[in-house]
């Protein structure tokens, strides 16, 4: 199952694709997908390329590491997030390495680093889920997360499977459409909040 | 020119094609084409599905708006940025539209959607530069950004160009091979900085 969106404009059908679902297959991730997933992680921009991102992944071929990482989830993704074969905590460094400095990016990169996981992911009929609902101080304890750098998503990684498997409140979100607001409500120009022309 | 990367694992070409490029050719972008991009933008992922992202745009068709966009730049950005065609300045809120509450993932989604932007630019020949180097006091005074929505990128919108169009220390480093980090650095098993198999 798969909600299509309904897009105002064409774009390329990799992006079109790509959707955070909640119900996931056991079919287990191939290694050589995983690696190319991450892969695609890495080329992400980043300032300064910093590359500020990294990610504590487990699988379920690893139970003990798969419950360490599970247990970093609030109880609300726990609840869906068990089923997926591969997990994984999204972690930035808060300072560059060549000097210690504030790097105001940093947040921002991970997004990026993550987009371009989740499309890799799709372009392979895989799917990723990001939740911010982490507890992060527990990821910093299990994991020994140094003082600068930040825990900050979770990720579960693996193909989609039967929303009948999850509880209905839960299941019933994979068949909803994923609406977004109109180009004309996020695209400025002259003033923050004016609809810029070619978004009219 | 494009600087071709060098990839440990396969990766979409899509996701391989994606850079960050100096110098811009003058040829204008079709509306059409800008409006894919902020579409890419649109579908990508949030917390809660939130969409903080917006986006101040201007293009040189429209010449006073373009100057305010690209004074909101750091002068080393402004050197190189004024030869694109379009730019932008990349905003973020802070806070949650329905409720008031933070948004701990506001910097990271505006991270996601700048990406798929930037993907959708590769897909068609264009290319992005992000740039954290933006004067967010002056973003927010010119264009009356309000209180709680962060301007935190500039980004450059345009057709490659040629690197000898540019200073020779800023365009000499299109030709410049982007290196990264390999995955055995930053995807990590069991505990922080320990290399997961897969990243081996």
């Amino acid at each position: 199952m798969t909600a299509k969106i309904q897009n105002d404009h064409p774009i390329h059908e990799l992006i079109a694709a790509r959707w955070s679902p909640y119900a996931y297959s056991d079919r287990p991730v191939p290694v050589d997908s995983l690696q190319s997933l991450f892969e695609a992680a890495r080329w992400a921009a980043s300032s300064y390329n910093e590359q500020p991102w990294s990610y504590i992944v487990a699988s379920k071929d690893d139970p003990a590491g798969y419950e360490k990482v599970l247990s970093c989830l609030v109880e609300g993704n726990q609840a869906w997030a068990k089923i997926a074969p591969v997990l994984a905590i999204g972690c930035t460094s808060l300072k560059f390495a060549r000097n210690g400095q504030p790097n105001a990016a940093a947040l921002h990169d991970l997004g990026q680093s993550s987009a371009q996981l989740a499309l890799e992911a799709a372009s392979r009929g895989l799917a990723v889920h990001q939740m911010i609902g982490i507890l992060p101080d527990r990821a910093r304890e299990l994991f020994q997360v140094p003082e600068g750098v930040q825990p900050l998503t979770g990720l579960t990684i693996g193909y989609p499977g039967d929303p009948k498997s999850l509880p209905e409140q839960i299941g019933s979100r994979d068949a909803a459409r994923r609406g977004r607001k109109p180009l004309s409500e996020f695209v400025f120009s002259g003033r923050w909040g004016t609809t810029a022309p070619i978004a009219g």
